[in-house]
């Protein structure tokens, strides 16, 4: 074995690796055929194995803010879903709870415009709390289960230990850690920075 | 002793006070003239003794992107200063240091427009590093000394345990947490939460 790989394959017994994700929107099928005249086109594949970023993008548009040229995130999805940070929520003028993917019952709307159309969200802004990706059996090496919320310390510039991170267990997984860029930021996240899991 | 009085004398023996600040500005009294044709106008005091919030705002513009209505604080200081979050300095299009208020060697400049001028800086952008405002007393009572770093528990939304928060005793101040708005955000800070001092 290289010794590159083999130092990857320790530092990933000990260690989880840390990326940021920025605000982006999740759409349907039938929102980016009104968004954009087309389904969605991949640019570039994601950590998360099946999903990528979009060539389309949209502008967000708060009650008292707006964000231009904001990420999509693909494939299209049973249900919209706009991710922002607090910071972001702040300047959308927006107070949206702090949630799962996937949760978005009783969060505030948001419209979305983009170059064909425009859709207005009932619901859908959620700031994503802080998870963990992972594999089964990386779960089992660490000895967490699907759902479960863990203490993450991180070895960046601003050391910080984040409580209640939940961990999320899929065959469909990569072991990622997932901060919001206000976490990132408050850590002092730079790419290819780790985490530890403290249980 | 009144009930309240006494309760709040008991909580300030456990934990600390948390503040967010947001971006701000400190000026010099001639870049004050400079910007505003005066010297600064207190709005309203702030929680360190002496401080205040400047009836006066300014423009603050880096090569990327804008602020405008920035908060000024008072009383005008030796050497410009502007605290910005990383998340800022990323709309700005800077790379400030994380730093101690006060330590602008090398640091960034930028732009700084009011009703009455622009002063450009050479220097002066940081990020405030996390931070406890500490009476002497409360610095015996915790048993932490000036120049300190500490870990601090948030008890707050998203729980926190932050490292490296450095303490400051001075008997000009009044003992309270100062954490950016990416901390903040990070934590789910809200007015009034409190937080532990961790040795």
């Amino acid at each position: 074995m290289e010794t590159d790989a083999l130092i990857e394959q320790v530092l990933r017994r000990i260690f989880v690796p840390l990326e940021a994700s920025g605000r982006h929107v999740h759409v349907t099928k039938a929102q980016a055929q009104l968004l954009f005249g087309h389904t969605l086109t991949p640019k570039r594949p994601l950590s998360q194995p099946g999903q990528f970023l979009a060539n389309e993008r949209v502008s967000i548009i708060g009650p008292k803010g707006e964000f231009q040229n904001v990420a999509v995130l693909g494939p299209e999805r049973e249900a919209a879903q706009v991710e922002v940070s607090l910071t972001d929520a702040r300047t959308l003028g927006l107070q949206p709870p702090v949630r799962l993917s996937g949760k978005v019952e009783n969060s505030p709307g948001i419209r979305l415009h983009a170059s064909r159309g425009v859709v207005a969200l009932d619901s859908g802004v959620i700031v994503a709390q802080r998870h963990i990706h992972m594999r089964p059996e990386d779960a089992a090496h660490f000895g967490v289960k699907d759902k479960q919320t863990v203490r993450l310390q991180t070895f960046t510039s601003r050391p910080t230990v984040f409580d209640e991170v939940i961990v999320r267990v899929s065959k469909d997984f990569e072991t990622y850690v997932h901060l919001d860029y206000d976490e990132a930021n408050a850590c002092g996240m730079q790419s290819g920075d780790l985490g530890r899991i403290l249980t």
